[in-house]
């Protein structure tokens, strides 16, 4: 099961962290956007091949270290197709050298449109006899508002190719609270959602313990982390909100298990951008994404212990 | 504000429907796919190729007569980057003819993530000196599970772009009621979330009454329908769920106002697919597709009177 996957990469890494993809062209070395427009202009095209290799640069230092990257869909879609195509090749490539990919798109839907978005993210699609992977993640981030059915048919898909979906569960934000905080029933909304996750994930048991549906819980609310680890036993966590957003490696011991495992914590900002953050050369960024990737799981699994 | 213009082109055409453009391959005629994979081969550019040409056909033949088209996101996204050229190329293609676009994403994120997908969808993006509106639609839907914070960066894109938002307050499935209408604070969740529209518009007045943030209410219920539409008087609805959900036109007429006006009624499948339903010649495709729409809108104008 593709969550099994991902935790086996965390074992062998010793690191359980996962690099946010989400390039912006001023988070981009000069160096690689006038190469890229040179070559194409100042056009989306170019755009797209600037984030594309600044990706693949990133990869490249990061992919003996880290598990996993979660590209985020939305900082390709501002570049039109031609940033979905480098969102394309950004997952290819991740795979190629073995990262485990989360695609987060945060899609949702019913039915047969529900049916859609699984081809393209998390199977396969026919066109005449040929078929094709059209993005090709191994697991999806998904809002769980439309209910059941707009989860059960990402369910199928993901037995059928071995991937995996991440639910919204308590998200970063500050005003995540606007419904997630009110309660339902004596509980607060996240903890139906929560419980909603635990429900869809019998459908697709993993070997680890975790199943295929995991939850998003964001590193900003340790209370809530630790007390979703506690109520929600065989759902694996997607915790972002660590670095830029506040979240400290204290905060996040929560949503760990007794053995260690349970959880990747995504740092975006933090990797993209540690060239700037520590102002050294361009043509440095990716060492210096390596160096903060190396010092982050250093610091998370030190709270850990 | 963006709405007026839909509200505009609702009158102007004496027609409150909206038709979705949700392309699977089997949906469109034998000649047209054949034609587009003698073109480009069984690929997702072949594809995706058929898409639009289907897309344009259904186009010219209701363009006079429907004020707006909704394309479905994840149907283009099936077909890869390709896919997504393809919406780019309709939703172009529906503005030239004059119609009002409602990108149909339930996009929802934070912060800057949020930011990037209003410029991809509502806005527009720099790309070293030059701008560029990368899919170009005049409205998106959106999932309000994350709050205010991933609603107020669309809020200022709209205003500067006159464009504008449809939130998910009650949606057509079946299973919508797994959240949407369990009891917070006395009321069900739909009509927190309508509740949360209403302050969200007011950021964005609009001169017919409605703001520029919008709400979906699925057709399949009628009596929240007619609720709601009482509740929010500056909140205009895009009620999917008509024909192929089995919402009939007396289920929406609680939708409107006093006036007959105050939302727009999706028919996707209905309309594409006519000329399946109709037994008809696959020539007569969109010929088939304009009687549906004349048929839909006669039976939808009888129920508002």
């Amino acid at each position: 099961m593709a969550l099994d996957r991902l935790i086996n990469a965390v074992k062998r890494t010793g690191n359980p962290t996962i690099v946010g993809l989400d390039p912006k062209l001023q988070y981009i070395p000069e160096f690689i956007v006038n190469e890229a427009f040179s070559n194409h202009g100042e056009t989306l095209e170019g755009a797209a091949a600037a984030l594309l290799e600044f990706n693949c640069r990133l990869i490249d230092a990061l992919y003996d270290i880290v598990p996993a990257v979660k590209p985020q869909a939305a900082y390709y879609e501002m570049y039109g197709w031609p940033g979905m195509r480098a969102l394309v090749k950004t997952i290819a490539y991740a795979k190629e050298k073995g990262m485990f990919v989360v695609t987060d798109g945060k899609r949702n839907d019913i039915g047969s449109t529900m049916e859609a978005y699984a081809c393209a993210h998390l199977g396969k699609i026919k066109v005449g006899n040929k078929e094709y992977f059209p993005f090709g993640g191994d697991a999806l981030t998904v809002n769980g508002y439309l209910g059941t059915d707009g989860i059960i048919p990402l369910l199928e898909v993901c037995r059928e190719f071995d991937t995996g979906i991440f639910v919204l569960v308590k998200t970063s934000n500050p005003s995540s609270g606007d419904l997630q905080d009110r309660i339902v029933d004596g509980q607060p909304v996240y903890r139906l959602m929560g419980d909603l996750c635990e429900q869809w994930g019998k459908r697709l048991p993993g070997k680890s313990g975790y199943s295929g549906v995991g939850a998003v819980v964001g590193a900003t609310w340790p209370q809530q982390l630790t007390e979703l680890r506690a109520a929600l036993p065989n759902t694996f966590f997607l915790v972002p909100g660590y670095g830029a957003q506040g979240g400290k490696a204290k905060d996040i011991a929560g949503a760990f298990d007794k053995n260690g495992i349970g959880c990747v914590v995504n740092s975006s900002r933090g990797i993209m951008c540690a060239w700037q953050a520590q102002g050294c050369a361009p043509q440095d960024f990716a060492n210096a994404a390596r160096r903060e990737a190396l010092r982050m799981k250093a610091d998370i699994v030190a709270a850990i212990k």
